[in-house]
């Protein structure tokens, strides 16, 4: 370890005591399971209990040129919280208070540790919840430096829709506080939405108010099946056309249906399968999902099933909630790891048939899921990682799906960030404009300890 | 004039030729007319046709170190335009190119120069529109400096929620494009809505891409009397908790109300009124309305009238729509100024409140009109620009609004933005994140010739 390191790590033991920890499993624990990037420890975990706590490393770190690499809840898949330059896992396990809920104003104040199961607990007895759902019960914290969004997001948007103020600290140890509660401002720099999504690479985030929306009074939710990939993304254009206020949109490719119907033991139609929901004051909802039913019916749907009571909307949708587990367990022996692309809703069809496309050429197993509403999908893959062929075929394949959704004025990702893989398709994406990324860092973070190796290229 | 800015302005001449002006009327021309501030007028106008243009003034504007300030269509009230160092007037009523509509994908390509109504003109028969309304018939990238919204905002949000992607022009002449087509993005820093509210102080908006939205098939429109401030700010906060999909929700105070009844020759209760209008799909729009016409009893409205033709709606919302120059006659021989709060909402009838005593404190006229659907309201003043009493009297009602505002957790600008007249006021708001603002500035502008003198205070 260099000597900048353990002089820092010394003067960090010294500061948090048994809230420093250097065992190999701690640091092991503190990097990315769900990706194929390798990988790579830090040389510490530290737990801050608060704000001060936080400045306090990153201060000491800044001095020495450490790394510090904000650690929310381990869920991201894009190689986050690797350290690939060492240096401090900031664990903010330790920060999840739920700070305050105003309900009047439809806020709450959290810690960056709480995850939005605990603030969706925590809500309950206040008729409001948070609606954004990337899958897994990451941290809100994490959430806000991905820019995470779900299933929900078609209605509620991202979490760059609902942040609505942060507190957070700079690389020299500088506490900022950004936004206000208000719903809409206009003053000066949105630097909120800025840090939302620099996954931890611009600032440490201590404190997040975000928007929260009321519980729909009724739901109704079903499954449709379609002739085609084309028909079932018809009946998406359509809906987003005429404005429905849909909740969910979810498309499930035969692949991934036929993995369903074999894991969640059902009879599911084996053919694209469009999971649909309506949510909020039930007149409301019977008038969209009146509209939506002739618009699944022009679009050919077949087997179009939709309930309005919980139980029965579980069993519907149970295909969707398992799909992930369910993909899995369909490419035995093989690791699963998730694509992810977002494309203008008219290049959606040809964008999923495609990528069906490379899996067959490229003979991997692979499954699609998307959150189609917003033009989102994901392709499954499962790949031996210890296997450099097929590797390199899976590197091969997220190539052209992003590249295509480059091509079609799409983004290479939606909702899981760039973190250590998507770094040179970023340039593509974005060209020149990386450049002032890249300024924007350099003049926030002159001496790149803030979660180096993520989003900027190596070259930057 | 200094040697640097005659030497600037004689290339520009010879490149620009007729499309280069100097005349004191066009410069005048090009500087804000609806604020209190004094005129500060560029050295001259250019008139560029198309994005090499930009770069090029900028290339050369940076070389010689002279400022230059975007101007659009001229109805910003913060002194955007201003030219308080001289400069450079950079008018982009020659790049107002509507490039591309794609119905399929909801968005609309556009010039930084094309208005609002132009472009919904446009957009007629596609079903669609741009809902973004700020009042005046603002040019497209105008709104995206100042991060423009309106009525509609509580519904469709603001420019900030609107713009998908921009092309634009850094200081050095460097031309760089954020964002995509998709609807939402993981990948880099967010460097859309970082320069969307930017007010032309990091770069020339040069392109901009824009989500448009379906024309909802069927509103109800209508106004409601409350017994008081408090009771309307009620029915707004029920009608939000709800999650009800209103479409506008506008108040008039008393003394708005008297000067439309005064203007438009209407026989409406003098009392605070709302504003109402729910559209979309006509059986949702029926039971949201039903909804909300129980929240208007519980809230102890009178004289509630709903309507859902259009000449109807057109008699009801009359008085809003004329609101500004009704105020306007109703303070003669006085120059109207408008002010911009946005609060949370469970502090909006305490702030109209305090504003009304202030202007009865300060014995200045004044009326209120707000967006109260997002805590937003602005305070229409009247004063003499020549009676220096009243000009110290107006200053201080705008301190105490802004002060207030920020006090409890609201912003001194909820859409009209920074200009040149709060920047000290952001600095009270946001604190020491200006700093952040400040070196971001200063990374992308390090000569500071992008419309300086506004958004950051001197002092930075």
């Amino acid at each position: 370890m260099q000597q900048n390191y353990e002089a820092c790590l010394g003067v960090l033991k010294q500061q948090f005591g048994e809230r420093f920890e250097a065992s190999e499993a701690m640091r092991r624990h503190h990097v990315n399971s769900t990706t194929w990037l390798e990988a790579q420890l830090p040389d510490c975990v530290v737990f801050p209990h608060d704000t001060g706590e936080v400045a306090s490393v990153l201060k000491t770190c800044n001095a020495y040129g450490v790394p510090v690499i904000p650690f929310g809840a381990g869920t991201s898949v894009e190689g986050h919280v690797n350290a690939p330059r060492g240096g401090v896992s900031m664990d903010f396990s330790k920060m999840a208070n739920i700070l305050e809920i105003v309900p009047e104003d439809l806020i709450a104040v959290v810690q960056p540790g709480v995850t939005r199961k605990r603030l969706n607990e925590e809500l309950r007895a206040t008729g409001l919840h948070f609606p954004i759902d990337p899958g897994a019960d990451a941290s809100i914290g994490g959430m806000v430096s991905t820019r995470a969004s779900g299933t929900n997001a078609v209605r509620y948007g991202t979490m760059a829709e609902n942040v609505l103020a942060l507190e957070c600290v700079l690389a020299n140890g500088e506490i900022i506080r950004t936004g206000t509660r208000a719903k809409k401002s206009s003053a000066g720099y949105d630097l909120t939405r800025l840090l939302v999504g620099s996954e931890g690479t611009l600032a440490a985030i201590t404190e997040i108010t975000v928007k929260l929306h009321g519980i729909p009074e009724h739901i109704v939710a079903g499954v449709a099946t379609f002739p085609s990939i084309e028909a079932a993304c018809n009946a998406v254009i359509s809906c987003v056309q005429c404005g429905l206020n849909v909740g969910r949109l979810e498309l499930l490719d035969t692949a991934q249906i036929s993995a369903c119907n074999r894991y969640s033991k059902l009879d599911l139609t084996e053919a694209p399968t469009l999971f649909f929901e309506f949510a909020g004051m039930e007149d409301a909802v019977k008038a969209e999902f009146k509209v939506f039913r002739e618009l699944l019916d022009d679009a050919g749907a077949k087997d179009i099933k939709a309930a309005s009571n919980a139980d029965e909307i579980g069993r519907l949708w149970k295909a969707r909630h398992d799909a992930y587990w369910a993909a899995v367990a369909a490419m035995p022996g093989k690791s699963g790891h998730t694509t992810d692309a977002c494309v203008p809703i008219s290049h959606l069809a040809e964008s999923i048939k495609a990528a069906q496309n490379d899996l067959a050429e490229l003979g991997l197993p692979g499954t699609i899921v998307g959150h189609v509403g917003d033009g989102n999908f994901h392709v499954l893959i499962g790949i031996d990682p210890l296997d450099p062929d097929e590797t390199a075929k899976a590197h091969k394949l997220l190539e052209q799906i992003s590249e295509r959704a480059i091509k079609v004025g799409g983004t290479c990702t939606g909702e899981h960030g760039i973190g250590q893989g998507k770094r040179e398709t970023l340039l593509l994406q974005s060209g020149n404009a990386v450049n002032v990324m890249a300024a924007i860092k350099q003049s926030l973070d002159p001496k790149a300890i803030m979660n180096p190796g993520k989003v900027l290229p190596d070259s930057f």
